[in-house]
């Protein structure tokens, strides 16, 4: 069975060579590479030469012309070969050559990995070096109209910039270096002409030089004597008068390559040996995932996978990095967007300021998550700050002069964040109870359930369990008249209000995850009764509504918020995590003109005195702002597997969910927007704590290297409640190959 | 007196043409605008080409190119003005050409100013069009060899880009876009010919369409004819021909140019609608600083100065951004640094995971601030979670079965963030005296206080005032054994300490911030006191030492770490806001092994259970490990004003803070590494709620337009205490001006 591998070993080197521009002497570079690997390469090592898309053949036949000046000898020994993937007859850019039959991405992408894969397997016992040849420029695009930088990006390979030795080639190899370093490319060589008019390579070299960056590895210049003029056919004295040089920068590359990987061995002992991983019992940590980069919905891991030696391989990022994953992980939308804020702004002082990204970002939330209630966004860093802003605002006496403790009121295993303030926010759990300081400050009613089991959605309350066939009956606005449980859920919550009213109890806030309960463990609650939580809380209590939408808020459950599935509108509510397309942290509490005035007064000390050095940095709310349009323009419909009424949608297929909850070591199964949650039969009982879905985690992340598409999916349990989630942009494929993995998982 | 100005303002339009390489026609594109512009301003709009570098003079004199095609009839009206600024014979790079006399970059970018600010005040009554052309592409140097992209970066001017229409020139025009965008400006279009063989200004255009970013514009495509070839030299017929089609690119530029001055009209209003500012009474706002752009130390700002109409005007970011600023904003090496961990990764789940940001960085500051003592590297978002983390890591006990309350010791005055579980860290105050859930846990010491009066550094104790000549004897060592206040610290300390555990307290912690405690009044505390304290709590406590360097780490006070002040190491200790270079949210808590060893166990039970979702995200790390080393190569030396020994510095000068210390109308000063604090003289007893320093806050940000280095100020007052803070590259000749405008406001 073939063994798909087309990343970088440490046996197997592969690079590709990128030019500032076109006609720079790419082909001559590649040429001088091919011929100073091999001689370097006595050892047996294979080499070879890939043109994946070539314009203007025949008569521009890189390949053939590398081929040319290979000395003679070489190919009897069979070490070196030549392949061209796609050819067009029209010597100009292949999206335009190519108009007839236009290749998809994923085909050229897949030929490309097919072949190195190949060469890959071919060269396994002596080790090899594949040099990978664009076309045209950096930017220039692929037969699809895919810019080059952005087509091979999934690849990320080891990157030869061919600058640019004429006059103005200063400008156009650096900007291209930076199209490439925009992209999280790694640049260890450039490799120019030199042109005694302009010297470029002295230039760039200096400003090299003048401009390391400890985090990036400043490209090693190279350069090599011009070739004779294009009218003289024979190179070949030419290439040999170059062949020490080109060893030079053959060695160099060597040298990164074994850097590279030496780093790689030492990444996993280093990182135990100096990180504080969160939420992590390092005792317990046995494999530590080093992730060389990631792309997409896929992290590329450096691991042992199945027992072969370490490599690169790539794994489903099945909990959207914490939830966190909208738009994809290197997403060059994103980058530019992030980058564009860096230049521009850099961070600046927000109080009494105001800067286009944190305006606009704010313009953007009210008119969409806020739509039809919030007049006011505050900013903070993360889900746990916005939402010990949001107590901030609901809870507004003087500390002295409160008399009786104020409590809020929520619902069992909810969870706001690692602060302590919204700690005491939750009642005792796992989390909290080690924190010396943790007081609940609470009363947490508890909430109906929903999991579907064979084939049915079962709600557990305190009464029965009521069976339902689909979710849009679930949601459905019917059940506010028409289910018995309506009535039960009124009469239950108001008598527990009157209750505790009745103790003397005084409560500032309601404070509930609207939908799903995400740290808690994956609880799906019925909706119905936290409208009617909410609307009896209104109507006797009169305190503020706090919706923490941290996990739901922005489409993760497939509604723009969690607040659009109730039907009900808070009057504050926290969002964070996917605000930033999955970037970088930032956090908003928004909230009512009403709640908002209370802090209005004379001086300072009535003012909300919170705030982050960082709050509402330009990157972060650039970022957010372009996140929610792409969000809002994402064509929802197209994605839909899950056939519901009302707009509900999964990327879920139901028929596999009801596969899933009729297997007897399931408890129950829920799917909802990108959310896929499955709570397992625990022997234990089930809790944070408990181990028993390791085993299936551990299942999941394996894989056989046998086909393109397999992959691995990293995700991490809730106890016995493991959860697969996608980005709000993975591609149909790749979910219906997680669904087959995990009905596989389950069942073996 | 002449009034400068070198920003567009509504009637004052201002482009620069950048290319995509050189030879690529901006000068033919140049004259056809300033041809359309003229003729679109029949209402008497001047018009001015200037060209600031020119090689290959005369023969290729640009100016006179575009002079050439000006229709005569317009000179004579004078409403068209053609300037070249610095010429070189040479056709080559400026930097080649100038090989003989290489003018600084501030000299050529002065001449700029002055020549841009002359042509604002001749068309003042009229309005006026500026072109900017620049020389060779987007990254090509200029003579000091400073690219264009970062020279000009101070104007920031509105961008007009030429593509290039030639085989190839998708690439480099998509790539040169991508270097001007990284560096924050705006690229309202891109003109380039209308090559049929490539149609590469039809690619260009469909790119950007299907690639538009609701948060950057999308750069408008338009196509001119080629002009015929270079032999025929008279083009008129050739301008004319195309005269309507530029007359729609400014027609573009100027609905460009009206929207975005009317959305400069709008942002305060529209602000104060929407935002919700941190730290501020929204009843009290009056002027709100809208701020278009940043700039090293510089903000740009379109504000209304002394009564003139509002413009863009440059404000010296005088409180480093809530003290954040260490590289200076839009620091293209930082941005670069984001950029790549962007495109490399986007944000990565941190659990049992490593990257090469997150590990460089560990690396990075366990040999850098937590060099000799520290461990292990925990990350979160903000100091007010660092320091929350800290609090976790030193209290341990099961909240359940810690009986008595778990207290810490701390200073009076000190500050530790916003979040609920720090303000339970700090003593009483105006930050959290309307929480409603603040409960003080702790006992805070009386901290003796430093200011220099009358020229003299003094020491406020409990018993005496004594008085030092230099910092350099306050912060020796030879004080432990020598200054009689050591003896009576210790005493006075023990005293106390024995007095709370007789009493029955429990404590946990001491908390500390070295040296300076910053957000509690920028209150300068005796070294001498804080070390003896830490000894005297090791030894009779035994109780972990958090130091919360948020605000005193990464030389923000000259040296690497308030620990190296104070010549004591903590348990541990936290840092943030200059961890990034002030670019992006990111904190880390530092911890012995010691420390981390309690959190080590069976179950996860035991383990520290917390995290933020971007936790240690890579944006964020790998700034935070380019900025270290940036600040590490820092020649400190350079900089440093005030001759003190020991390697302590500052940026002030002491003669200056000499006669600040003598005003009547001044407590005290003091200044140490970037910071400047003046304590005023307040009749209603200062503290946070005081207006007192309003006054001289107000003067220091006005300025007179009237010199190319006046600039206003921008600070936040902490009561009756004016601080100034630059970034670590803040020039010489700019804190010498803040210097003598901070004399003559407080004279005055």
């Amino acid at each position: 069975m073939k063994y798909y591998n087309y990343f970088p070993t440490r046996k197997f080197q592969i690079y590709q060579i990128f030019a500032s521009n076109t006609n720079l002497g790419k082909t001559i570079f590649s040429t001088g590479l091919i011929r100073s690997s091999i001689s370097k390469s006595h050892n047996n090592k294979y080499n070879y030469y890939l043109k994946p898309i070539q314009t203007g053949y025949p008569k521009d036949d890189d390949s053939n012309f590398v081929k040319t000046y290979i000395p003679k000898v070489i190919f009897f020994e069979n070490l070196i070969k030549f392949k061209t993937l796609f050819k067009y007859e029209k010597p100009v850019s292949p999206h335009l050559a190519a108009d007839n039959s236009i290749p998809s991405d994923e085909n050229v992408l897949n030929k490309i990995k097919d072949y190195v894969s190949e060469c890959y397997n071919e060269s396994l016992n002596n080790g090899g070096r594949l040099f990978l040849e664009t076309a045209g420029g950096v930017s220039s695009p692929v037969m699809s109209g895919t810019i080059q930088s952005e087509f091979y990006r999934v690849l990320r390979l080891p990157t030869i910039l061919v600058g640019d030795s004429n006059l103005g080639g200063i400008s156009t190899t650096l900007s291209s270096y930076e199209s490439l370093l925009i992209r999280g490319y790694d640049i260890p060589i450039i490799l120019l002409f030199n042109n005694e008019n302009y010297n470029n390579h002295l230039f760039i070299e200096k400003y090299f030089n003048e401009n390391q960056n400890s985090s990036i590895i400043t490209p090693k210049i190279f350069s090599i004597q011009l070739p004779p003029k294009k009218e003289c056919n024979d190179l070949t004295e030419y290439f040999q008068s170059n062949d020490e040089n080109f060893k030079h920068v053959i060695d160099k590359l060597e040298e990164w390559h074994e850097n590279r990987f030496n780093r790689f061995d030492e990444m996993e002992r280093k990182a135990k040996e100096t990180v504080w991983w969160p939420f992590t019992q390092h005792d317990k940590v046995n494999r530590v995932n080093v992730v060389d980069s990631a792309y997409k919905d896929l992290l590329i891991n450096y691991n042992d996978n199945n027992n072969n030696a370490p490599s690169l391989s790539e794994t489903f990022d099945g909990s959207a990095s914490w939830w966190t994953q909208g738009l994809g992980h290197g997403n060059t939308k994103l980058t530019l967007t992030a980058s564009y804020a860096s230049g521009r702004y850099g961070h600046i002082l927000f109080p009494e300021s105001i800067h286009e990204p944190s305006l606009s970002l704010s313009e953007s939330l009210l008119d969409g998550v806020g739509k039809n209630w919030a007049d006011r966004v505050f900013y903070s860093d993360n889900g746990s700050t916005a939402m010990e802003v949001a107590l901030k605002m609901a809870l507004t006496e003087d500390y002295k002069e409160k008399g009786k403790e104020t409590l809020i009121l929520g619902l069992e295993g909810s969870y706001h964040g690692d602060t302590i303030g919204v700690m005491d926010a939750c009642g005792p759990n796992i989390y909290n109870q080690k924190v010396t300081w943790y007081a609940p400050k609470g009363i947490w009613f508890t909430p109906p359930k929903i999991l579907m089991k064979n084939n049915k959605y079962k709600i557990h309350t305190d009464i029965n369990v009521s069976s339902y066939d689909s979710l849009s009956e679930i949601f459905s606005e019917n059940r506010i008249d028409n289910d018995q449980l309506s009535y039960h859920y009124k009469q239950s919550i108001e008598n527990q209000l009157y209750h505790y009213m009745n103790q003397g109890y005084k409560f500032g806030a309601l404070i509930i995850e609207p939908v799903v309960m995400g740290a808690g463990g994956m609880i799906f609650v019925d909706p119905l009764y936290q409208h009617q939580l909410i609307k009896s809380v209104r109507s006797i209590l009169k305190i503020p509504i706090i919706f923490d939408e941290v996990f739901t808020g922005f489409w993760r459950l497939g509604k723009q918020s969690g607040a659009e599935f109730l039907k009900i509108n808070p009057d504050i509510a926290a969002y964070a995590k996917l605000l930033t397309g999955g970037l970088c942290p930032l956090a908003v509490t928004l909230s009512t003109e009403e709640i908002f005035k209370k802090f209005l007064g004379d001086t300072k000390v009535e003012a909300l005195l919170h705030g982050h050095s960082y709050t509402a940095h330009p990157i972060g709310c650039l970022v957010g702002n372009t996140s929610v349009h792409e969000y809002y323009n994402l064509d929802w419909n197209k994605e839909r597997e899950c056939e519901e009424q009302d707009k509900l949608f999964s990327i879920w297929r139901k028929d596999i969910l009801q596969q899933i909850s009729c297997l007897p070591n399931v408890n129950g199964v829920f799917a909802l927007g990108t959310l896929l949650s499955i709570e397992l039969n625990d022997i234990d009982g089930g809790g944070y704590a408990s181990n028993v879905a390791k085993l299936l985690i551990e299942k999941l992340s394996t894989f056989e290297r046998n086909s393109i598409d397999d992959f691995g999916i990293k995700t991490r349990p809730l106890g016995n409640v493991v959860y697969i989630m996608s980005s709000l942009i993975s591609d149909k494929k790749s979910i219906r190959n997680i669904e087959q993995k995990i009905l596989k998982c389950l069942n073996s």
